[in-house]
């Protein structure tokens, strides 16, 4: 059967004064590319009836799968469905669930219905509606007619997180029957280095990858995460060649890897806690809170976190941690020394087993010649789950970005630094 | 004069497999949108040669401006320049300046020039070469003849540092001159609901849009921008139109407008508590320190925040800020009461002059009948400054999504709850 084309429509003016980056086509395309279908054309269009009608006709027209994006609010801006269904020569119906649905979100939030959300569950006519788990508007899978010889039509929120979930739940599912063929995906998550780095480490691996197999980077604020793709005919081959890829990337790329699955740092973390039986703490002032939010964006995390403290003025680091004044005053605020002691009083006061300290300069200004903006002091204090000592641990790190990019990348440091220490501890004979 | 319209179409594969962002579409869209350029599509598409004269074809035809970013290298798989010579029916001639510029490159870097630069100095016939002080490969603007009515076609490499140097050099002096429009926009900013609510606000005056006045929702995880840009041959005109509808939408949205420039919530309460020369501090349970880590996201912040707890265990409340452990048991760790002896203890213990609180439910599990998933109690303890007595205040807020987003609007509504309290009191007489 032959491969099957798409092509994705981003429809919204944001895109067009550049006040907004088209992430939302990136996202399709690296889903769709695992599930070994090909985007040959992304196209940004203005929410304007004329403009939306004449692109969604041109792509039916070339490809088999047409994947539109925003304009499906029941904004003024927004004219997506009724232009869709005007061009397919399909009428709008009432969807009663997808009303229904909405008018649950509004009595749980007590707040009284707006009087669109009947416009809200108009739906066109013969199509399969796509739920939308994180918002009102539905999205919907259209076979477009024969006039466009049944190419499939799929239209979803423009919102990030509601077109992302009717990708994952409900889109590729669909879609990938379309290409006939088994699909394994890997994940290999790395953490401390950026895609440039991990590209050279593994220029050989993608110089030889077996046919059917592809290798997308995925790259995030604070490292990469790699996706190995195989798709064909038999399982087992898939499986096989899939299986040596990922092995042989994760011994190439060596200590930067955190996982072979799909997950986060701080989920990591949270599981070696879980599994040794301790309980963290963390004492921070440049990040202002960032680890102890990121640590409690697991679900049961309550499971291993009583307490955090930020300090992010000297008196908060001596009153809350008892730091010196005296280390404050000669070695200053952004120092190892600071580090350490914030990380013991966090770890004494809180009755923790484990914390970890930050103090830094996130910038835009604050630097000096010898502790420039994005100089990061962490603070790792230990107990020793069979004698009860103490011991502490400092690492000072560096990223040269602005602000908000170098306090998430202070708390990956903190984060990574807590992960080494537990995955080491991990490995200890009992 | 009619506006100049303006089209983009970025070539390369990367974007179509998910493995890079097309930013250079969005940067080329804010740089002419200054110019008073609206940009009606863009375009990504792949590097064969088919693709890019279809579309650089079909692009000429509607817009009197085509910009084509990508495949200008002298790398096998960069074919623009000979596929738009084709399509223009021009030949491809030597450009000794673009040469001799890039044998200095070459000199100055002590590197043997490498044989392609020849290649790389060919260029079509009848274009302006633009230079390119960045990098290797020259831009073009060329008109594209009659057949194409002398649409203006720009070339420039995919390199995004080299395309930025030269849309700011050169390509912007040259087409700000094709347009007679003023371009203005204005950024309304709104917290506590949704696109569908403030749609139904606005209704009356989205359909009594002057000409040349469009309005753009810009929704995020805990609220709206609202965007509206005017655009027209009359500067004062312009500014006239766009300040009447942003002030009518200013007194119909009301009390969920925050701001009416492009600012966050947190850097509104930072500008509040700098101006009323108050510290903040937090205890937080359920958002974990999100809103402390919100709070200090701001350059400056330190102006404001000393220090802030969270408090996610039940001992961790006693211990830390004094909460009654008969509160906790009588009423539950997630209650106003709990919420206010949280904000209470935490404003004591830091002196501070206001603190905000947050008890609640993220999910997915841990909910009841009567608190369900999605359930906050905030807590707001405010000393006076005048007469020190503090008061207090608390709040039950519900969202209904996932974890990661009910931690988000929680510390939407803690914020919130912090900027009414903030702008109460400003307007309050001395």
């Amino acid at each position: 059967m032959s491969p099957v084309k798409a092509e994705i429509i981003s429809i919204g003016d944001e895109l067009l004064t550049g006040q907004k980056v088209n992430t939302n086509a990136t996202f399709i395309c690296s889903e769709l590319a695992g599930a070994g279908i090909a985007v040959e054309r992304i196209v940004a269009c203005a929410d304007i009836e004329a403009a939306i009608a004449a692109q969604c006709s041109d792509s039916l027209g070339r490809a088999d799968l047409v994947l539109v994006t925003g304009g499906l609010g029941p904004t003024r801006d927004d004219r997506t469905k009724k232009t869709v269904a005007d061009l397919l020569g399909r009428n709008l119906v009432f969807h009663q669930e997808t009303y229904d649905r909405s008018l649950d979100r509004y009595r749980v939030q007590g707040v009284k219905p707006s009087s669109s959300l009947r416009q809200n569950a108009m739906v066109i006519e013969g199509s399969t509606v796509i739920v939308n788990t994180m918002g009102l508007a539905p999205g919907m899978m259209i076979p477009s007619g024969s006039r466009f010889d049944d190419h499939l039509l799929v239209l979803m929120p423009g919102v990030p997180l509601e077109m992302q979930a009717m990708m994952k739940l409900t889109v590729l599912p669909a879609v990938t029957a379309l290409s006939g063929s088994v699909i394994v995906h890997s994940h290999i998550m790395t953490t401390g280095t950026g895609e440039t780095t991990i590209a050279g480490m593994i220029t050989a691996i993608e110089d030889a990858l077996p046919e059917g197999t592809t290798l997308a980077y995925l790259p995030h604020v604070a490292g990469v995460s790699l996706r190995v793709s195989s798709i064909g005919p038999d399982r087992q081959v898939v499986e096989q060649d899939n299986r040596q890829v990922v092995d042989a990337i994760v011994s190439a790329v060596g200590h930067y890897v955190y996982a072979t699955r799909d997950i986060s740092l701080e989920e990591v973390v949270g599981e070696l806690l879980l599994m040794q039986g301790m309980r963290i703490t963390t004492a921070e002032s440049c990040t202002g809170g960032l680890v102890a939010s990121r640590l409690t964006d697991v679900a049961g995390s309550s499971g291993y976190v009583d307490e955090a403290y930020v300090v992010y003025s000297n008196d908060a680091k001596m009153r809350l941690l008892g730091v010196d004044e005296s280390s404050l005053v000669e070695h200053g605020a952004v120092s190892e020394l600071v580090a350490a002691e914030m990380a013991r009083g966090a770890l004494e006061r809180s009755g923790a087993d484990i914390a970890v300290s930050t103090t830094g300069i996130a910038g835009p200004s604050g630097g000096s010649r010898e502790k420039p903006v994005g100089t990061l002091c962490i603070g790792l204090a230990v107990k020793n789950l069979r004698s009860g000592l103490v011991r502490i641990t400092t690492e000072t790190f560096y990223s040269r970005s602005d602000r908000a990019r170098n306090k998430f990348r202070f708390s990956e440091a903190a984060l990574r630094m807590v992960w080494k220490e537990l995955s080491s501890v991990e490995e200890e004979p009992d």
